[in-house]
């Protein structure tokens, strides 16, 4: 299948490098003429913009968007738009919000497929998961790229209709977030407790056969061996933050409570902040009520 | 009534101090000579030691120990124990686990009231309230002086039996973290917020009629007006913990869910941690995942 | 000062009362006939309509809106809009979102006033607490009229220009929300724990000296006084959540950790649910890995 | 190497089998006759009594406990205790709480291994997880038999001194829990949430090349794939709690927040409660504010 890439950054260059190992052909624009060139090099045929891309994919396009999800994504959209129409498959695989992709399946002339897609850079070993939403004939029409890009026919699947792709990844990544500080909250209590502890033995002894392995716990185990047991010079901030964001509001309009995804998000929060008010009020609330000495900043 | 005070520090004073006011008569006894002797100016006899205050109380003995929690109320009790028979009132008003209460009622000789005492030291102008466990005989004999020490008839009341007392009073220290965290979160939220407000202001206006009204809301007011809306040289650093520390273990016991408890609670934790482990390894494994640059301390 | 009332439910009926209290005429209209004739009865005049109203109230109208948040504000402010110029006063008194507020205050033509309202019904005989945004003018002009209807004028405040009333009562209702569950937590605990208490003993002594006495806790006792200690036909079901849901939302949108309001109106959600999804499967996981019978439903 | 088995429950049996298959040379107990038996079968030498296994063994006794935590590990060591000298090894491969199994290791004449054990009856194939702690020694000694009862090599390792095998089982387990939880709201916002998916083809795919795929995971998608995407018949109770329970006890102890692990602990114990009490309170009080009607139980 001819499949026209935009987007080569880190992500897209995955997608289209395993799309050429699959044995399809690409062809591929970024802004960044150095990594069009780097594409070409490994087979794909570069393009010059969004609409010399689409022509030179003539009838029946099949285009994945890799962009930065927002605006970037409309304007790649609204040069593409006389270009397309209803044969033509549009696949936004960045991490749009959910309720954007609906919009957006509503105003292309293409059929539409939000594809959430997870894995990140290591991806381009082992393949993305990719949660798909959008008409079932554009998905199964593109399932042989699909194939390619993910781990294989089992690592990527039709999730349902408009929006239900980008969905589906929000609340990955929400669980993910949550999952972080788990174990984090596990490994914190391990490294200021009670025994003095090899940290990167504990992570790789649990990886071997324990109820909570997992790829997170396989990066911790890497995060130990690279950084040593104490993380030293790692800092204590943690950026990003949107995707849990969404997942929150969600689950509000929904009236379902997500404590651990909720939590973890606040965490985030708090490791950006310089002084927390609401500990100043109670430092000061203990003398109001109590006269305990009020601890002052320097 | 005869009322024998043993611990004259912030606590004890006060109790000294509204006992002689409403009319009874006080033998007080602390390890600081200045403190017998500044009770002594407000009218108490003094003593000189546990056993001598012992004496001087004749039979049927009243005696207040407000000296803080652990190996001190023991060693005072080791004191008293050859003093003590089953017509006299022991009384604890300190904050002992309830636990301690129990174990202690038991070993004393003395009937024991383990009594609960909220308000601080602002508890000298309006009194105290008074949760109190232990026989109904002694609770009911020792009532004239309660009436002087609390806020009247109405600020204490038996509890049960013994320990339970101390278990009311752990639980309202638990409930005192939470309070304080609720009004932290929105003042924090106010002041980091959307609109440049003034919280005193806010406190006042809540504090006249609004649904949230209290206390606590009043020393917050308080403490905008003292130390300005910004509480600029407050450290965000929270001390304490031990009594919320007993709830949430007895809740744990109990399988009783109290997030909010168990949340104030941590945050005290969290607020005098230097850096966060959890927050370190979840900063590196978004680098794991994601190739996102790890944020490094300088 | 002439002051028209529009929405004549639980609240306004207050505020009318209260202004006519105050010395202040009153000229009052609602949908429902009778609620008019009630006002009338205790010195209003009566209007049939909004726009009689405002023309009964000739040049320099001071109107009082307190209608149901949503539509219901928008089409009286439509019927209205003719009969308004900038020498004109409108307050919002309900609970409307402090952006919509924003946007009303930019399309109305008369000064408008977003006028936080709390205290409930409660509020007839103490009156209320007024959190205040809008023009100062405005704000000082009303004056006499916030003397009335609050508490007197430790009770009302101007908070800041357009919606910054509403959003200090949008926080004033998460903070209240927390408040609750931490009561809640407190009390359950001393109901389900290891004494056999009287939890309205328990309230009025609190009530009387201690740190946490409040409003709600004073609530709490007259709960239990009026429904026993056990709360025995009081479903465990709480309704409500809109306020908390937008100081959530809020609060992600400024990155500010509100950990204890979120689980306070996460508890709500939770008690409005049949059968939690994630506890099903938490269950059913415990077979997975450790072969665990599963709980089956009947 | 000769290794004795005593308890041949769900996880003994899988010791002792993995130790045969390894080459190594069992004598078994258990107090039920028909698992010894069954043990008998597959290879093993069976023993009638402790005692009788102690014999058995000979000088340089390797004996792995496999029997349930508390009482019964006391009871065991007790009857083996006048067999045991310093040259002796003695494993506890349960969930026994880490202070227990220093008390233990004081006490045992032999050496005396604490070895948390995570896989459950899973490990039969793919072998356990074992951390371990204890004398270096010993340790050294039982590597052989490790390897076959573990993934292999990479499957146990010594955590340090005695007591920090179950220290580290038991915070596995803490963050298995805040795990299963974090999953389990992700899937209840699927199953519940805005669109109608087929939670195992999501299970699938997030498992194949996703940031959050783990054996937990695979479980997940084998419930769904079991029981059906709405897991009908799954009651919402979930059981246990003891090691959970330990974690937080431990975090409050070192003053390290786990809020996450707190709460899915509290989820368990939400789960198993008939009616909320602080939820009724809650309800109630809202009447107490602001009139609204109090939902009754039939």
């Amino acid at each position: 299948m001819q499949l026209g890439v935009v987007g080569l950054g880190r992500m897209g260059r995955i997608v289209a490098g395993r799309a050429l190992d699959g044995g399809h052909d690409v062809v591929a624009f970024d802004m960044d003429e150095q990594a069009v060139a780097a594409a070409a090099e490994v087979g794909a045929e570069p393009a010059d913009s969004v609409p010399e891309l689409a022509e030179t994919l003539g009838d029946e396009k099949r285009i994945w968007l890799m962009v930065p999800a927002g605006d970037a994504i409309d304007a790649v959209l609204a040069d593409l738009e006389s270009h397309l129409d209803g044969d033509d498959v549009v696949i936004d695989g960045g991490n749009s919000h959910f309720e954007a992709s609906v919009r957006r399946a509503e105003s292309t002339p293409a059929a539409y497929l939000d594809c959430g897609t997870s894995g990140g850079p290591a991806g381009a070993e082992v393949g993305f998961s990719l949660m798909i939403g959008g008409p079932e004939w554009a998905y199964e029409e593109l399932s042989p790229v699909f194939d390619a890009v993910a781990t294989g026919p089992a690592g990527h699947d039709r999730m349902g209709p408009a929006g239900s792709g980008h969905y589906v990844k929000m609340i990955h990544n929400g669980v993910e977030y949550a999952l972080m500080e788990a174990y984090g909250e596990g490994f914190e209590l391990l490294h200021d407790g009670r025994y003095d502890l090899d940290l990167e033995s504990v992570a790789r002894t649990w990886n071997n056969g324990s109820v909570i392995r997992s790829w997170l716990l396989e990066l911790c185990e890497e995060a130990f061996a690279e950084e040593g047991t104490d993380l030293d010079t790692v800092a204590d901030h943690v950026a990003g933050g949107s995707t849990g964001t969404w997942t929150v509001q969600e689950a509000l309009a929904q009236e379902i409570p997500v404590p651990l995804i909720y939590t973890a998000l606040a965490e985030r929060f708090g490791s950006r902040s310089d002084g927390r008010f609401a500990r100043q009020l109670a430092n000061r609330l203990r003398y109001g009520f109590g006269r305990h000495e009020v601890a002052r900043c320097e």
